[in-house]
């Protein structure tokens, strides 16, 4: 989705998605649409979990602040995978 | 920053950033202020890229794409992982 847009005259697929209850059109010039979707359904998720404990945040600030939360679960992950792979080459070299 | 949220009275630790020329407090419970930071401004650098090709998103949508584009990172990132995990599952029962 790096080159994912939100368009309305585009020709390439397009798909219609609801996140906090407003829908996007979204198109994506990799994914299929089901991959979109399933994008679009966490992101509405992890909205709706963090609008759930911050009641009066705006849209935009409630996006931002979802997108701090996945940018943060994104890095924890790569830390993952690198002590993973760390570990990996450690067995590789014995 | 599961449980990081906007506020302004709260006695916890408080970090400001700057995200898309907008100004944010942010609580993190686990997290440093150093960490948080470091969060902000890779949010930051998406959403100023993300702008450069959409010039006509207002700061909701804009987030909201970041936010999908960061969840999509995140999914293709578990995925590597998951094909890491395996084949050194592989290579041990070699």
């Amino acid at each position: 989705m790096q080159g994912a847009s939100f368009v309305t005259d585009e020709k390439k697929d397009r798909v219609t998605v609801e996140i906090n209850n407003r829908t996007y059109t979204i198109v994506g010039d990799e994914e299929s649409s089901s991959h979109v979707r399933l994008v679009a359904s966490l992101v509405d998720q992890k909205m709706k979990e963090i609008q759930g404990t911050n009641r009066h945040l705006d849209t935009a600030n409630l996006a931002v602040l979802t997108a701090l939360n996945t940018m943060n679960d994104y890095l924890k992950l790569k830390e993952d995978y690198a002590t993973l792979l760390g570990s990996m080459k450690r067995k590789e070299d014995k």
